[in-house]
């Protein structure tokens, strides 16, 4: 099938990279093309505007980190046509990256007032489960939609769960996912730095707690970055941690619920890019925790 | 080997049972003998006092949930002698208790003062854990009383963690395990407030997050009960997860440790226990979420 | 001086009064007309539209408590012209409503492009005040512009404090100054909380601290409500109060500036929205940390 | 009257400095006997021990910040007698410092058990208050003590307000007095930092909150302190108001009543602490506030 792919990022590199191992015409755009080289290595053609990724292909993905690069890239700018004007009716547009609800739900009504659909399928999972196709895919759109981009999905995931028709569900529920994660980061750095106050070491801790109570290779995948104090390079920037805790809260705010634990996470992601840590991995909120305990070192 | 048990509340009775099993001369006491009648039965000694079961025992257990029962159980009080004195030099007391760190230094000082020895050997595991042995065990105290107690405790535990020399590590170790469950509570009430708000069923939302993120036995057992609402009867009483946070907030302040996530659960937990819940299972945290957003019925 | 008035809400219609008593010939707009008969009756025009309003009025105030209700004022909508349509180059356009830095900015370079000015007017103050024209004005704006809205303003505050030329400035002053009255009030209601489980009044206290530290009226204001539970009819509407609060943590976001303190209010707003209070005063946050307490009244 | 004076800190010495003046045999005690200097240079005498203060001393008055001294003061140690062993039947002991409500009740129940009277009567006020005479007192016990007692205190404070029977009312208030002006340096604190960020000028922000709205000498005093940030010499040592938190904190701990604006400011000044900041003045906290928001130099 012919298919375009805009946003070449660590994650979208590899994703479109399966596209093209699948078989299918894919037509890659970035904002840096020179990040499509491996691709077109490998058989993708690179496109020059995001509408020529478009062109005749029945089904367009996006995987960018960032809702304005998104807006812009969907609606096009200048004399610039975007992804709604390129798409023709009854194409699908799927966003793969982890925006906010809100703008899941304009994008579905933007597409729709173009006949065109659209479909949230936020991805869980790092870079090397990327590579390795593991991901988990959680999608949402109308059933028609979801039935044609299934397949594709299947080739960049192990998984793909299908949310129903509602896109900002989907996105809801990567942004909630996300949310447990810092979560667990923020309860880890907290146990971290009393442990160390006391002498114990943090990597004994994880083993017991984690060996026999959690069992759960994502307290171990974090956990063991968190105690060996391994920051960079991030498997997934600070940054973009508080960007996706922000929009949960704006998702937490306009349905009236008070997230107190997401408004903490968010407080010490907010305090890491002010003490300059955005560009480490977003682990590094364990800086931050430890600063504030007076451990000079992190 | 004889030895004497104090305290036989859920865990007690159960983790007793495997010592009388393994064929040990076992002396138990509680403040309530009813309770004692099916260790009886398997062929325990019913003591009638506290220094009764101590009696001739090398080595004594305690499982006995409130700092202030452990202390009189211990330092005795009136004409009742405690564990301390009944015990002889070179004794060994193991509490199997979740004690504070403070405690848990005041029992290991008491007991070398009259030349005997104290272990901290809480245990992980709830009581259907218990009853199948399946416990994990995390003990410290002095080279010489570890390697008594250890084959002790391996009848009762599936795992034993030797964690070195001092008592209130193997304390404090089992508390900030709590906090990462009690942590991890938190976070579950919070997505599922909002998920619920927004239409989305949290089993679903568990499905998808544990079965291919976290795959932790410990978020699918808390998450399902908390999706399902069912929080009595409990495995841990809401009221007794106070006190441990409690605990674990008193060792932070000692250490000049900020824990933010640790004053957020311990506020909930005490909100929870303002509100007449804290007979609940602690899970029941969900409840004073759930309200703070409006949402009636928990 | 001809002026225009836009927004007769409680604190508009007094405002605009005090132009109409110092000889002004004042064009009023509000979406319910009704609301401008005392207007009316005291010599103010009633404008059916925002244009008719800003007719030859070289300066227009608007009083509009909603950020959407100023943006479709100023830009109007349909075939409806709005402020900016209809005002003239050089005419000065004062917002005295509460608002966010960044549609203060937006205004700003809206209104300049138009060869404009804004001039960003906040005031503090409840409605006795703004009757008594005894309201404090902070204004912002060029210095030409302030020039001309001096003598006006002087008018209806009692007090008028220019603080340089940038517009976003005035409107950041205002929000933090709500900010501490919002923090005053969570540090009341749970310091009332703990003395009324302690079975002390409230009153007393209040009388204590505030006669003899603080001396502020506004504790003395604030904490008589809150100590009467006199929470309707509302001084300054709970659900406003909540939106000033997300505007301070919107300018606090872009300034990566964590306000803890902050979010804690806002939690405390939005929980109270959640459970129907939005319309009463914003004191009633008091109603949300007295039932975290298991105070059932309150 | 004779009278005993327990504890020549920098509130102790000034205040038994006035009972000096005032005519009355003063009898003062002080670890650190040089502080007495001035006061036995006014005509006081200089007891050896703690007992020979109290000797024929119908009231004795202690200034001891810290619970342990008074612990030890009040019930002796060794050989050395304490307050309760020196004092006879009938006499008083009144308390001027800020204590838990918990060792109220203890003290009072212990001199109560020997026939005596426990007074609470913390002092509201910095060191410039207590040399102009200028505290507010406010003392609980029961009646007979507090008429022996007023005329005494009357000395010391501009006002003297009776709180009734209960000792441990007193200290309530106290404490729960100090979490306010905590909360106002919480709320200045992240104020500024926005404030800062936003290169507005706190000191300018502070003349229109406070000269307009607040009108109190005590956001006055702290708020000038705070923008210009001068926390040394402290006025009020940072480690003895995260010791008044912590026991504010208890307090409500066992009234079941969550404060999370208390758990906020207890977090800052532990953070503080842990930072090295604890010999400061507790506005100090601010630094706490500021480094979160990645301003250096506080």
């Amino acid at each position: 099938m012919r298919v375009g792919f805009i946003g070449l990022g660590a994650m979208g590199q590899t994703m479109a990279q399966h596209l093209v191992k699948a078989g299918h015409e894919v037509r890659v755009w970035n904002r840096t093309p020179a990040r499509a080289r491996p691709l077109v290595a490998a058989g993708a053609t690179l496109a020059k505007t995001v509408a020529a990724a478009c062109d005749e292909a029945a089904v367009v993905f996006s995987m960018l980190a960032d809702d304005a690069a998104l807006i812009d890239a969907v609606s096009g700018g200048d004399n610039e046509p975007g992804i709604i004007d390129a798409l023709g009716e009854g194409d699908v547009h799927v966003s793969l990256a982890t925006i906010g609800t809100e703008l899941s739900a304009r994008l579905t009504q933007a597409h729709a007032e173009s006949g065109q659909h659209f479909v949230a399928a936020p991805v869980f999972g790092r870079p090397e489960a990327a590579t390795a196709a593991r991901l988990t895919i959680v999608a949402a759109g109308d059933d028609a939609a979801l039935a044609r981009v299934q397949p594709l999905l299947e080739v960049m995931g192990q998984k793909v769960i299908l949310l129903g028709a509602d896109p900002p569900a989907a996105s809801l529920v990567k942004l909630t996912g996300n949310f447990l994660i810092a979560s667990m980061i923020e309860a880890l750095a907290e146990a971290y730095a009393l442990l160390r106050r006391n002498g114990i070491d943090p990597k004994q801790f994880l083993e017991i707690v984690n060996g026999n109570l959690f069992r759960s290779p994502i307290y171990e995948g974090y956990g063991t970055l968190m105690a060996e104090r391994q920051f960079t390079p991030p498997g997934f920037k600070l940054a973009l941690g508080l960007k996706d805790v922000r929009l949960l809260l704006a998702s937490a705010d306009r349905a009236a619920v008070p997230m107190p634990l997401g408004s903490l996470v968010y407080e010490h992601l907010l305090s890491a890019v002010a003490r300059g840590k955005g560009d480490l991995d977003w682990t590094a909120l364990a800086l931050v925790v430890a600063e504030d305990a007076g451990i000079a070192d992190g």
